[in-house]
């Protein structure tokens, strides 16, 4: 490696962390495959039957328990690591961890773990090779060091945002009226890849017309959408690993003018939590701007989730904007603002956009037109 | 529901789960979102940072924690629910699992859970709301249930096997030399959305060239394939929620005798691993056969891995093809036969294909040419 072991970005940011743990009373995290993992290490593993973890503490190099065939995945780190790797026969499993547990002395320690990750098939492993350890969530510390993001990560942000926008911009025309949801998820997600997204996609896109769209987490289903249906497409690209997160809603035909006003109430909530963002204010805020738009027109209990979540390498991270989160906002952070109005059994409509926090206020990073795009054909 | 209740797959399913519990001393499973908890209910979940469960136990129905906003896809169930919903405020998750946990009397019992889906996140709100419980694998009652497909569902796979096909054989002239990792794995993925696989494919191809094809868990990087190099894919189609998962390796240009020998070899150990297939032979002795032709070759320390993998709603489930497994195969388990020699920095060979026990022996559901193609310009 050219690149000296002390100035890779993975090594600052292992540097980081294990300061963080300095003011928790951790002494080691534990981590398995996904992005806080490539965060800190570079690292990509597929999350399967076979468990891998790492370790970081203060005094050891970072330890890594995994499959022999991924040793090859760690030749070369501009940082040094430690390997304990196993056989594919599951009864060769617990010695590799049992002797990591050793090499990196948790016996008795607390020990720092991802809930939203790490599995029970990890965590039983851990317990039984360091019966006398804690397994605690840090989930504040990996947030605290994934919250603000720096000028490379909001520039990857940026372009995941660009390839969504020209994604859909690429797929308008194809949208006809009698076209299947999952079909229009197809067009879409071919769209996604041809504009640059990693082949991987953050996810799949939802395509939500008619009723389905009165479902925030709908899935695409062999249902065409028809003239005064709603149509929802909540889509994403990634791109070097970072996601983007954007929902436009349109009108297929001529719509009831009560599904219209919805549109203009949540467009309105959009601009205004939008609008609230900015540093030093907490999350809740900007969900209180949203929401209290569409309170005001009578659609508060129709609006059945959080204004928005963080975006980044996953995702779903950090800030959540709901109403009681009082975590303040700060530069660099990046999230959804994502108002939307559900009425069951006839549509919804939702408008997301994805918003980074600058030193004075927010910018949207998205700006495909937000007006009510009617499909006529 | 045209369908009354009792006749449901998902009803027939959840009475099969209830009476396999009955062989083991779990009183109740706790599944979160996964191909399991679809099984056996037909519901999909994101798995986000939103705990969502479900509970089976012999005397209540169908138990959810969910957040509100999903519960519309509870809605016309053929199958008795109960739901315990939450706000998005996650100081309102516990008390939700709480109720779920009283209203299925888990409370002291032993609780089965799926040790590689249910995360640290689900288990702790778990043994809070039911503190004298133990949560224990339930792994093999889960396998029992999923392990022989049935005809519609090796339909599935068989669909999802010719969708992977035809994907390749429409991505073949496409492949140049000097196009990067990426790129084709951008155009095999385009190809398999337009073969018809579902929208969320079971994984990205990994397209691994050169010295990366000696790396089996390779991720698709910037690398130009050149002259000389062997080129692995590695890809699948996903149809009707069931998976596909086949790998062939190419040439491109004239590689050097020892790759086009080993390339030789792996096909002998393939052909022997899907020869040795039949019911009431142990897992491990579909091992044995393919490894064996690679250990007289000379290359068993370069053969890194199992020989093959069940596949159904997951890439990886039962039956492992390890030599150590005793498990017998029985008519309609499906796996992967794809025996694999690797020279660490030089290059790689896998050939991949799906296998169905029959009455009589296997059949492979993959057909695509093994013979080594060469990439020419």
């Amino acid at each position: 490696m050219a690149m000296p072991p002390s100035t890779s970005i993975y090594s600052s940011r292992q540097k980081g962390l294990i300061q963080a743990l300095e003011h928790t009373g951790l002494s080691a995290l534990v981590l398995n495959p996904g992005p806080s993992l490539t965060y800190l290490t570079g690292l990509h593993f597929h999350l399967m039957e076979r468990p891998v973890v790492a370790l970081f503490t203060p005094s050891t190099p970072v330890t890594l328990v995994l499959p022999e065939l991924e040793l090859g995945k760690t030749n070369n780190l501009p940082y040094p690591v430690q390997c304990f790797s196993y056989q594919d026969n599951p009864a060769t499993w617990k010695d590799a961890f049992s002797k990591a547990a050793q090499a990196v002395k948790i016996t008795g320690q607390q020990v720092g773990v991802e809930p939203n990750r790490l599995r029970v098939l990890e965590l039983r492993f851990l317990e039984e090779a360091a019966p006398s350890s804690q397994f605690l969530s840090a989930e504040e510390v990996i947030a605290s060091l994934r919250l603000q993001k720096d000028a490379d990560e909001i520039l990857s942000i940026r372009n995941a945002v660009r390839i969504a926008q020209e994604a859909l911009q690429a797929t308008l025309p194809i949208i006809k009226i009698g076209m299947s949801e999952r079909e229009l998820a197809a067009e879409l997600t071919l769209q996604l890849l041809r504009s640059g997204s990693d082949p991987g996609l953050s996810f799949s896109p939802i395509v939500a017309s008619g009723p389905n769209s009165a479902n925030p987490h709908a899935v695409p289903s062999n249902r065409q959408f028809a003239y005064g249906d709603l149509l929802v497409l909540d889509w994403g690209a990634c791109y070097q690993g970072y996601i983007s997160d954007l929902t436009r809603t349109f009108a297929v035909g001529s719509i009831d003018p009560e599904m219209a006003n919805i549109y203009r109430v949540v467009f309105e909530a959009n601009l205004a939590g939008r609008s609230a963002a900015s540093p030093k204010i907490p999350a809740g805020e900007v969900d209180l701007a949203a929401r209290s738009v569409i309170d005001k027109a009578g659609y508060g209990k129709y609006f059945t989730h959080r204004t928005g979540h963080g975006i980044g390498m996953e995702g779903h991270e950090e800030p959540y904007i709901y109403a009681e989160n009082s975590l303040q906002l700060a530069q660099g952070m990046v999230f959804t603002v994502e108002p939307g109005i559900y009425l069951p059994g006839r549509g919804g409509v939702r408008i997301e956009d994805n918003v980074v926090i600058t030193s004075g206020g927010a910018e949207s990073l998205s700006d495909f037109s937000r007006e009510l795009i009617t499909i006529t054909e």
